[in-house]
């Protein structure tokens, strides 16, 4: 098995484990950063270390189209490649084909669009997307499914659920990477049924982990909220569980309550590069004009490399001279932030305390700043 | 005194020596990273630390637009601010308001322009160019200057020789702050016999360093590398000697040959922006395709993170995916590179083998790659 999950604590639905993965262990409920395009945006894995980051999720479609999975596994792979030696997941593109890609088509045989990088032709099948991640390397690889959008009708969600479980299924008997897992992605958007239906299939398909795809793609938090508990629990129990594409914090503490034991955003990044950092009390906007002489780290307390050197009159200052430094630095706040949520969650799980923790991080964010 | 200098090794004219400053030592001659805006762009103070960097520069004109003298002086002086403990020099201002402000206006008084930001009108003087720096806080000051473009006549530039003269004297007379040093500026152009008028007027001040402005505005490198060493010979022998805004790694060569201790420049960092990499094979362009596929890092045998950690087919993606990461990677090399041609000419210098030194790296820079 390229990887295995131990469950060590319970509290409620919530879990705490640790996977072991062929480049070692990573401790659950996990926030995996974004590093689309074999970087996450601004930050040399060395910062991504310090601040604790035990893995981190790479892209299919990116990848395949620029600089092109053939060449990364000729560099050695992706971790080599990228100068990570730490896990990483790879997502299959899917997602990637139906929100980037123009003139999508699908068919059973498989997802045809044009590049959005030079608009050149191009086709997803599950076998090629087992290909390139087996070209890439990763730990842990993602079949390829279908996503419709959060405003799709139910004959349509129908419909991408019956082919995401075909693919799968091909994605399965494709794989032969030995020291790569391959998880199964659980559509059907907020229609529990559709979902049970759907991860009834996959889980007698006996994957080594599986994902819920769909979340995050239009429906409101509340929704997403209700219905994590009941997808969650159609996942088989002693397997590691992953939300993709998810969230805002206060969405993550849902997911771990709900038992999801791994999740990645672009959210600490993609804000981080706009000057928004994530607090303790909440988010705040550096580019307001109240941090201008703000000499008060980002968070008091936080122990990540802007936190313990620069303040927010520092941050401010290189947000209104569009310098660079910026974007990098609260960045790597921002991830600090949510891998601290996670280590934080984690902890309380494993003390039985996890309702209490969140209520609290919840109060105290809406409180505010 | 806010400095001294002690020279230990002399070569030729080269030399090798050490300033002593308030935030600590720095051993010549030595190259000073560009921080305008408060931050060498796209590098964390930590990251030019492992380099090696002992003294970086900041920009007086910047600074006092955006954000403000009277503000990185409450937020406790631009070490404290941008998180640098290590020496800082500031330079004076009166290149930018020629290269960069409009409607440029100069009297005796001092000069009148239009901020590059937002057009407001502003006036520096030799008076408010030393307060700037004191409340800057840097271990450097450099006096205002005149700075003529480099097609000037020759009374234009002999009246901006004499206008710099007495801007110097009141700078002088205007500073105060007992732990930062105030250097003065020899202008002049090619033009020797006035750049000796210069120089004795202002050496006649005694100010504890002396640089040499003026140059690297339009003339040849030729002109420039012949010039140098009369100039240099202007300055006293027992102070350090600064040339302002140069340049290449061959006119650093010709600037350590001449006697000159320190040098700043943007290069290293605005073409490794442009992923253009410095190495002892000469320059190479990391967006050329024949860097698409190779694994070798950006200069065998370099110390640098960029280098230790990555290949040249990882920087060409990141310039291809127009990713932060590629700019960062790729300055910090090139600094890393002009920091390790200082210290190698200062061991050189020290072994009296500095002129054997520079013709073998410029004969292997123009056999090159």
């Amino acid at each position: 098995m390229a990887i295995s999950f131990q469950l060590q604590h319970r509290d409620g639905a919530a879990r705490a484990g640790v996977l072991t993965t062929p480049h070692g262990p990573v401790e659950t409920p996990v926030f995996m950063p974004v590093g689309t395009q074999a970087t996450v945006k601004g930050l040399t894995p060395a910062m991504l270390r310090d601040i604790g980051t035990r893995i981190i999720l790479g892209n299919t479609y990116h990848l395949a189209l620029r600089p092109g999975d053939g060449l990364i596994a000729e560099q050695g792979g992706l971790h080599r490649f990228m100068g990570w030696d730490r896990p990483i997941l790879t997502d299959s593109g899917g997602f990637q084909v139906f929100s980037l890609a123009s003139q999508a088509k699908i068919t059973d045989r498989g997802a045809t669009f044009r590049s959005h990088i030079d608009g050149s032709p191009l086709e997803l099948t599950p076998e090629r997307v087992v290909e390139i991640q087996q070209n890439l390397g990763s730990d842990i690889a993602m079949v390829l499914d279908e996503c419709p959008p959060g405003n799709a009708g139910p004959e349509v969600v129908r419909a991408a659920v019956r082919r995401s479980i075909v693919w799968a299924d091909r994605c399965r008997k494709h794989h032969t990477r030995g020291d790569q897992a391959l998880f199964a992605i659980v559509q059907g958007g907020t229609d529990l049924a559709l979902r049970a239906e759907c991860a009834r299939e996959l889980v007698a398909m006996d994957f080594p982990g599986y994902a819920l795809g769909g979340f995050s793609v239009g429906e409101s938090p509340d929704a997403m909220h209700a219905a994590l508990p009941g997808c969650a629990a159609l996942l088989p129990d002693e397997k590691p569980r992953y939300l993709m594409g998810v969230g805002r914090p206060e969405d993550l503490l849902a997911g771990v309550a709900a038992g999801i034991d791994l999740f990645d955003c672009v959210m600490p990044t993609r804000n981080g590069r706009n000057a928004l950092a994530f607090t303790a009390d909440g988010p705040i906007r550096l580019r307001n004009a109240k941090h201008r002489r703000d000499s008060a780290p980002v968070e008091s307390g936080c122990p990540c490399y802007c936190c313990a050197t620069f303040g927010r009159a520092y941050l401010h200052h290189l947000f209104a001279a569009d310098e660079m430094l910026g974007p990098t630095l609260v960045s790597l706040h921002n991830l600090s932030f949510y891998l601290r949520l996670m280590a934080d969650s984690r902890r309380a799980v494993a003390d039985g305390r996890f309702a209490a923790f969140r209520a609290g991080c919840l109060a105290r964010w809406r409180a505010g700043t």
